[in-house]
Formats: structure tokens, sequence, C-alpha cells
């Protein structure tokens, strides 16, 4: 059987020329460029929890890069680097071929190197750590919304929390396991958006933390809201509201800035859809129905809840 | 019962001054200093495999930054981030609190301020990244050994794995509990080891990880070793050699460099040992008995193995 080493070696080695030192030292060595910013965040998958027993490996490893490309598309962050700590409940190389060629499809199409990591023998659990870099003091902060600004939404809510009620639904399945960072989309709102955060709690949760860290209350018309579309509009309004997984970004900006909204999503051919506007006072999230009533909206996912 | 978002606000997040931006937004903004590289490492500990069911969280939280100051240590970094992902079967929080408590006051006296990640419900699994600082091109690589270095060790070995076959021996136990990372040996070895590694997975596994990437073989002379002190020597042996857990740095360092080890070792008033010698050919290690002959050398641990 190959060793741990040589399993690394094999599939997950790849040439990092943006790097000092890749994988196969104690640590990696990184040069940022000079007058950059670090963006540097982590997730953690677990099996049961974040992702179906038996999930397809190739597809596992694309969602586990792509949730902290995710945070760094939130900052407004370029990627550059990434590390993996991985623990898996034997060395099958099928699945790890599988896996490291989901993730590192991904990693090369946003110029992300994997630098580093760590594989051990365990209940099967993903920890992935991004580096990104942007130029100091331009990060999209969840803390710069202010009042008068309006409030935007890429692409569509929903359909990742669909494509779990719902496993047969192909297109909502695709958004549920190979959602796509919106990292060109953080890039161009670098001094356009006055706050962002991405989508990966529910949109009322994640707007929420926008809200709270801003201290200001938003207004939301829930007919503007892109979403993913479905005949139970019921179980969409849920999944709209609530469903986690999108991973698209929910940002403010100035009304001043419209225009260049527009233009960022044109440019993208992404659709951002301008849904409401912020407001003074508590952090305070109403969303309106069509008669202008005040829609109630469930409490997100908290990963502790029972 | 508190939210995850709550549960890191009290126990884990603190001040982190030397940061732009810590824990709290999408991710971590960081700002390195100029000229500098930086030194990123990843590590998985899993219940069960790396640590007992049970274990005391604040010992457990002390040691998961350990091993990676560890890394860091053996790389000559200076530490300055890390990020923190957890799984936790429950939001208990009474070992949130004895664990943030080992992982913080390590982190203080190191200088590391925990600047981001990640809690999830799951099988017991920790992993952090640590970030640290080295003037560029001073990394203590494994791949810099030379034919007629000197082979040195720090500390004592052996102590970790005596502690793991008997609990009942404290000051083994603290070795295996509470591993002290040589931080300020690895900054004070740049620009005078050749070669560096932590001893993590055993001393002749992880010596033999400088060999291969140096292209180098060694003679060490087993009475040399610094030893943790056991009746058994048989068990001593096994421990000094291929125990894991030691966190010791094992480093080369060209002859005329002898002095200014120990001068390092007097000022740290830490133990270095010299106990052998780089030599050309295959990445070959010899550990020499007193009588001159080999010894037999077990195979270090390797996380896939049975």
């Amino acid at each position: 059987l190959p060793s741990e080493f040589e399993l690394i070696r094999r599939y997950f080695q790849r040439p990092t020329p943006s790097a000092v030192l890749g994988i196969g030292d104690d640590a990696a060595l990184l040069r940022p460029a000079a007058g950059m910013e670090l963006a540097v965040s982590t997730d953690m998958l677990v099996e049961g929890r974040h992702f179906r027993a038996g999930a397809d490996p190739e597809a596992l490893g694309h969602k586990a890069l792509a949730v902290n490309l995710s945070d760094l598309a939130a900052m407004g962050a370029t990627p550059r680097w990434a590390t993996l700590a991985l623990a898996l409940p034997a060395a099958n190389e099928h699945w790890m071929a599988a896996f490291a060629r989901g993730l590192l499809a991904l990693a090369q199409r946003f110029g992300t190197e994997l630098v580093g990591g760590d594989t051990t023998r365990g209940p099967l659990c993903i920890s992935i750590t991004v580096v990104g870099e942007l130029p100091a003091g331009q990060g999209l902060l969840r803390s710069g919304a202010r009042p008068g600004d309006d409030v935007w939404v890429s692409g569509e809510l929903g359909g990742a929390a669909i494509g779990l009620a719902e496993p047969g639904l192909a297109a909502a399945a695709a958004r549920l396991d190979r959602p796509e960072p919106r990292v060109a989309l953080g890039e161009k709102l670098r001094g356009v958006a006055s706050a962002a955060i991405d989508v990966s709690d529910g949109f009322a949760q994640d707007l929420g933390h926008i809200l709270e860290a801003s201290g200001v209350g938003a207004i939301v018309r829930y007919e503007s809201l892109p979403k993913f579309p479905h005949a139970d509009t019921k179980l969409q309004r849920r999944c709209v509201l609530s469903g986690g997984d999108d991973y698209e970004l929910a940002f403010t900006a100035p009304q001043a800035k419209r225009d260049a909204v527009a233009a960022i999503g044109a440019g993208l051919k992404l659709p951002l859809a301008r849904v409401g506007s912020i407001g003074k006072g508590n952090p305070d999230l109403a969303v309106l129905g069509a008669n202008g009533k005040r829609l109630k909206v469930e409490r997100g996912f908290d990963h502790f809840a029972a």
C-alpha cells in the first residue's frame, strides 16, 4: 500500500510557481506582493452534516474549495493559495484521486495553488484554508453598509436548498453540489460595494450579519429577490430566504453606484438584482410581500442547532 | 442555548491588534511586514487517533496549536496568526471554554493571534492553520543538508511515546500532552542550520525526510541521542528512535557552526546534542550502537498505516 506521503505526492502535489515553496516541507513559504493585504479564511466540512455519506468525491473536492473561495469573493480578495487538511476512514486511492481532481480543477480555474496540508485517518472531515490578496484597505467588510445604500444579490437564491429537498431536480442538485464562487464579482466590487457577504447560511441570516456589523436595518422586497424557479411557492420561499449553500454574494452599495454595479453584472454576464435598501435603526431585516406586509422569515442555519 | 456565533465570540474572540481584521467577517485581513516571507502550515487532529476520547480539553487546546507552532519552528518562522476549524459532537460550553483557554494561553505566549475559524457539529476533529513570518530566503528547508554537516537534536527524545505507553509516568505524560514548540530555537537557527524538521513522527523517520529532500545519508550514534530516561532500555530505544509527538527539532549545521549552535543552546537554556553527521550517497540513516554495529530501526508513524 502506498504511504501517506506517496499518496499526497501522487494526487495533491502539483507545481506551485507562485509560491516560494509548496507541499513537502514543514510549512509552505509564500511571498505576498508589496502593498497587498492577505485575506485568510477557513472552513470545515463534515460527512453527514455538510454532505451525504457516499457523496461523489469529485464534486466534494470542488465544493470544499468552492465554499472557501466564496469567502474570499465576499471579501473582494483574489485567491492565491490553499492548504488542505483531510481525515479519511481509509486510504482509498480511488476516492482520493477523484477528490483531488475536483479540488485541483477548481483551484486551477481560479489561480489557486495547493501549497500544504495534512492527511490522517478518521471520520471523513475536510478543512481548507485559503489565502487571497487584495489592495490594502479595500476589503469588502460586513460593517460598511450605510443608510440609503441599496441591497443587491447575485445570481439566484434557493437553488441549493431545493436541490437538498428534491435531489431529483438536476439543475438544483448542481447548485448544491457544484457551487460557483463569485470571485470575479467580488474583485470588481472593490471600491463599489459598501459591504458584502456570501450566502452560505441563508439570505436572511447572512444579510442579517451585515446589518448587525453595520448597525443598520434593511427592507427587502420579496418580489425583487432572484429565485431559483419552483412550482411550490411555499417551499421556494423557504429556500430563497433561509436556505443555505447558494454561495451567491449579497452586498450593499451607495445609490450613486447603481450604474457601476449594473455595468459589472453586464460585464460578467451575471444577473445582479437590486432587492431592497438599507435604513437607520436596529439591525432588523424586514422582508415585504407583494401586499407590502412583512413576511415571516425563518431563522437560518446554525451549525450547532439541533 | 447560545448560538454558534455567540460561542465563538465568547470563547475564541480576543483582540487581534496585529491583524487588520480578526474573527467575525468572511475572512481575516492580515498585513505582512515588508520584505518578509510567510510560512503557512496546517495540521489536523482526530479523536481516537491523535488523542484519547475524553482527553482533557485544555491540554488538547494547547497541543492542537503546539504541533502547528512546531512546524513553524522547524521552518525558522516567527508565529503571527492562526485559524481554527473545529468539529464537536455537541456545543458543550464547558469543553469549549477549557479548549479555548489552553489554546489561547499558548497563543499568547507565542504572540499568535487567532484571527478566524469555523465551528460545526461532527466527530471531534481539530484543524489549525498557522501563519508565521521570516526574512525572505531564510527558511530552514529540509533540503539544505550537505555532506560533512553535523546532525543535532534539541531537548530529549522518546518522552511522548513513553507517556503513551505508560500514562502513569507524569513527566512523560506531560511531554505527550503539553509539548513545547521550539519556536525560539527555530528563529535563532536562521542562518546557522542548513536544514531542520520537527520530530513529530519519530526521529528516524523525520530525519529521513531531511536526508531524502537533501539527497544525502547520515550516521547517528545512538549513545549521543538525548533520551527521556527509562529503566526499560528496549522500550526506551523504540521510543527514542521511532516514537512520535516529541516536537523537538532535528537539524543539520556545518561543522563551522558548532560554537554558534552551542551558544544558541546556552542562551535558550535548551540542551542541544550533536548526534551524528551527514555523508554522501543514498538517503540512508545508519544508527550505530555502542559496539559500532548498526541498530535495526522501526519504521515511523504513517497516518494511514493500519
